[in-house]
């Protein structure tokens, strides 16, 4: 018998050293292209692979009435490089997770409570459009513009599921007003009038 | 405006034609490695991209008292080549999803009723073992060995989420007991005894 | 002599049954996840991979004053599968390509003629806005929303290449404003007003 | 000449410093999701891309009466990041690689000595069995569950080479057995009684 | 016990339509940027998985005194999609493999017989070179130019693996000289006189 | 709308923690298989995408009379990772890029002056050959041997971009010729007889 643990101790102790089942993301140090860099495996204990940030509702006290938690490699360390991550939507009645993108992944939205409208739009242009309820799934092709709105007169709340650790967000008003890009030059890439990016501009904390 | 319509008529038409934004799965026609072929883009709506299959409980009435409901590509077509799937956990009290792996994927669970604890093992053979709540998340990586169980007193519901459309699903007991292996070779595999071994063939339906 | 040819030939006509150096597009064929069906060998010549619908300029006359011509995997079959494309931007001074992205490539811009403003928007929400004069090149981020003006005074020429034989084209007015999104839904989601929706939808095609 | 030669140094001197022919693993640096740390180019020799250690027989004196040596990114660091490794498998006669799995990567075995009967067991419970002779090579797909025995009467040695540098293993009963997963959690997973689990912890080292 | 096998039949049937653990290769079918089209799952045996045309000696009664016979997707259809293949080589005494590359894979050589001096050469020029003994395994990174010559009083074999299921085989003496690239095309872009290349041309099969 | 900008704020700060958007190389710190590793989002700019180094001709002035200018991630960090990259090539009259691979992409050519024949040979040996013109692209699949030729009267300048921002590049004349590969060696593998080798080592500075 001594022979047998033995031996398989070797055994195993040979795979444990090549071993990369997992690469839990040590934030502090360097990224790669391939994400951030794993923390020693003597240190990965459950609770790195365990996140219970979106069990809390979020604040939807706000305009769009809406919030986003996520659970990316950022704030769920033991997702890195696993190729998938998750998020959590809180919409009150008519709450909206404005037009956005996920430049790096697809997007599967599980309804948990409510009724949610959910939307995106093909390079080709042709919207697909639909009512969601609970239990029901959808998914957003990777990289595509996509929205959710929350029904009026519900309360509702999804998860969403990335096929990557690191998605990424753009939420297109965002991107187009919340940041110091001339007025002028918006306005040239997106046909808008001057008074409606400047209004924009006012309301996301955008300048020039 | 005649011209600038035409214009980009034209140059939508290009991209369009150039387009593989998606690639709903045709279930009749030939796989490749990379998936089931495309539907043609023509036929396709938004009910691909939406699955109601997992709106519904599954039936736990049997010994494992039990049920998984796949959402993968061959089931919600709107998922093939996207790299992401779903599933869901349907778990009486002390129900339990054996021992079983994704070869192709990873993994999250996200608990939305009940109390279940997961765990999965190593190749280093450690064991990552947590008890999770409402809102929960776990993340098991891709290939290894993982259970679900729901707590005693508690009816539980999961719902998992895989980083491929086509992750696979092999339960170790299945693998092991309810085919034609013959018993003296699981048993040379497995150190089981073969009076164990024919136990578990005769309630798996095994033979051999 | 005889044995060593003979041989050879064996050995070149084992490993040709095997090739897979490309896989020119057969665009009637069933498209999977990674692209077109091959073509057959025996069919492909060097003009399957030669291009040269991107030697002549675009029609500029269109109130952007610009124009893309695509060489993507459905215009030039040679690319299917090799992670590369590329498309022609022709662009009168004060020219435009308005606010887009590729949902799954990279891009990179070289400057043939001219001179071009360019910019891209981090998913944090940082411009990256620069110049660039001829032979400048600019990299833009997969999946992030960029866009490309001629600055007054000249007339430009790009070439951009993409890291994907597929790279598809989401133009950010298209998806708003050119289809039948109702002008509700997109209000809500983009906070633009009634009036500004409706006058783009009328510019751009769209209905609802 | 003189400048023929400068200007290929230029130009292979450019190419050198942005050369990632290889990334021979440094096993001190951090891990990335990709793999191991690079050691300096300036460091790597001809001795980091050969392995020496396969070239022994593993030690078969043991109740499985096999031994398996791995030549992974640790212990061969020329594989790292190339998507390939090896392992050698020694089986006196009788002798078994218990059922196990690879998380990461597909194995071919080929038979060099004795005769092996191999199997690997589908997501769809197939088995796929086969006894195989010296020279034979037999394919097991990611993730699934496979084994190999030595056939009476012949001391067998195999080579195995996978589709990763790290492709991890994962032996069953060792992840059963070996480790501090309660009984009573191994038993609910796996329908195996508590005598046979306590047994098999019993041999294995396993507690609990 | 009725209801339990009930559940499980389904749980496996629905899983098992899902299922894509590998891709046998349907050589009849289109091709798709990914490998070849997969094989019914229902006419799929075993012997798919296993490939015995790699027991025989190849023929080395040629000049080059050495043979390789490849185990590619084409000749082995079970290792189709799963980034894994492999290939014998035979050589007598000073028999050679002359340089080549794989433009599509990584490959590891394992000596099973006599001695084998190797090499390959970085994109930066460096030489790695060893003399390789039985049981000795050495990597060639991916598209690097590599060679492989028995030793002088041996006879060798070797057996290659491939970190692709069609890593492809450009013998450069070949694609120079093997085909009708006009003699003065070849010249100019090799700095090879006329006579050496019309004498290899001659040797080889080539034309113009 | 305080509220608003507050709860938005938060959202943008948590998904700006997760983002990996790009991976600006740091020349300076460790590589990993997925490529250099990523500057300080804080310390990237806009020029760090921007590459005006392809935008001067190279120095004709040689045997070959040819110059290759490299934008790989070395020289243009803001490609790291991201899947492309590019190069500048300078031909007078007569001027040729000798043969040569890419290891690990496929590569587009752009003409933008003059008139170029270039050409690439296929693993099954077939050439695949054409005379471009300003404004032609033309292909050359991943790993496979390729060259470009000025033709005569014609000085001429193209763009390559490739499918990975590390391409590699390996001439092969180099590889065999101005290193310290013994004559004899080279000879055994080419087929090329000793003062055809001894003079390319002159010429190209190889030894031994």
């Amino acid at each position: 018998m001594f022979k047998f643990l033995f031996l398989l101790a070797i055994l195993i102790l040979s795979s444990d050293a090549a071993v990369q089942d997992f690469c839990v993301a040590d934030l502090k140090a360097p990224e790669s292209p391939s994400g951030y860099s794993c923390k020693s495996v003597t240190n990965v204990t459950v609770d790195d692979f365990v996140f219970s940030g979106l069990s809390a509702a979020g604040n939807t006290a706000s305009i769009i009435k809406a919030a986003v938690t996520p659970a990316f490699a950022a704030q769920f360390p033991g997702v890195n490089g696993l190729g998938i991550s998750a998020a959590r939507l809180d919409l009150a009645a008519e709450g909206v997770i404005p037009f956005h993108t996920h430049p790096g992944a697809s997007e599967i939205l599980l309804v948990v409570q409510g009724s949610i409208t959910a939307g995106f739009v093909s390079s080709a242009n042709s919207v697909y459009l639909k009512t969601l309820k609970k239990g029901d799934l959808m998914v957003f092709p990777q990289g595509l513009l996509h929205f959710q709105v929350s029904d009026a007169g519900y309360t509702s709340v999804g998860y969403v599921f990335f096929s990557s650790s690191n998605p990424g967000l753009q939420i297109t008003d965002f991107a187009l007003f919340a940041n110091d890009l001339p007025t002028k030059l918006v306005g040239a890439t997106t046909f808008l009038d001057e008074a409606t990016i400047k209004k924009l501009k006012g309301v996301l904390g955008g300048t020039n």
